[in-house]
């Protein structure tokens, strides 16, 4: 497994997706800009909008909320793909009642098939108190467990503050 | 914009404060600590008094809980200014639905008008779960931006943890 | 004191269990874990299953929710000691109502009388918003200062993430 795949951690508002985009503009077009966020209330649909504003052109954006895999399959062979982000992605899942296992399974396939570069970004949300209710806490074992286990493949893993990276890999 | 200023991020109880304190005292004084905490209730009261009755002498403390500009363009020109903290401040306008955007603005022209060392305090509150509710989301983007904001124009940014730094910038 | 204290902070699922074990493990056996979990119901009796499933042959387990102290004094002189972790220890004192000051002096006098190493496990909570209910503010006041304390202790102490550590000391 050679493939060159970084992942981006942080908090909410942390500047985790402009680094990471930042890290794929960098490097040659094409790039492809992978949305796991659902349009679910006028909250999310005003986020969404306000990203993809502040993205720069030359981006093809593709939703996925759920098929991650295919995503990654689906874009070009030389094009830089930004998944943004991992969380999200888990949260569809298990709203959803989708197999997470299966899923991640499949997303460490479909980054094995890729040879050009792949950013992840992930959020960071077990920093703080116990959540009160059982599913919030499942949910935040899920994510902390899937960021461990993309770190552990990625060659590069930053945690982003304050738009600022710490190198954690 | 030559000034020298510090930004300390850090969670709930990590010692951002007394280290900042420490950044300041280790130059000459005249100390400028301006206190952005509003005493509610007795929680906030007892807080206040140990975190006074922590501090060394030599300190002048003043009390700005919403207009930071201005205690910053009153501290004597030489004088090295401590703000603890930008999240209580954030939150000080949030509350009392005081333009956010206006006031930023304000403390970014009053910082770029001090010659002398500024350290900033702030909270890092992003790192746990989503919030259930819709103010207290709003708050940690709005508190996220502001730390990504003066983070840009920070020379050094530095991220506490149990007492001790993360080096950021 | 020359004690050679390790600290492992982080939040959950952040791996920072994993890798205090693997910090342990790298020097020679005898090795004993200190676990600080009550199983009060299912959930945290698949918690501990799952954790003490995880661990490498090789290990005495020892629980003690509240008698730390205890604990590191019955355990061989040349044992390497794990504790994990002392956030749980410190809800378990607070729910008890147990005195807390006194809970801790009496831990860093036992960690005195250990020439043997010594990891301790604890979590970082204090990074999301702040909570809605006093007794949850007082905790992460409580956990911070805790591991403030404990790290100015001990000789190396680290923030992991995603399974990956950063070095505060």
């Amino acid at each position: 497994m050679s493939i060159p795949l970084t992942l981006v951690l942080g908090g909410a508002r942390s500047g985790k997706s402009r680094y990471a985009e930042g890290l794929v503009t960098a490097g040659p077009a094409p790039w492809v800009y992978v949305a796991t966020a659902q349009a679910f209330d006028d909250e999310m649909v005003a986020r969404i909008a306000r990203h993809r504003a502040d993205r720069a052109d030359g981006w093809q954006t593709v939703e996925a909320p759920l098929d991650l895999a295919g995503a990654l399959d689906a874009a070009p062979a030389g094009a830089t793909v930004l998944v943004d982000c991992l969380t999200l992605w888990l949260t569809n899942l298990m709203l959803g009642e989708h197999g997470i296992t299966a899923a991640i399974e499949a997303l460490e396939a479909a980054l094995d098939r890729r040879a050009a570069p792949v950013v992840l970004v992930a959020n960071e949300v077990g920093l703080g108190i116990v959540p009160d209710n059982a599913l919030a806490r499942a949910f935040r074992d899920e994510a902390g467990r899937l960021n461990q286990r993309l770190a552990a493949r990625a060659g590069r893993v930053l945690f982003l503050a304050a738009g600022l990276p710490l190198t954690l890999k």
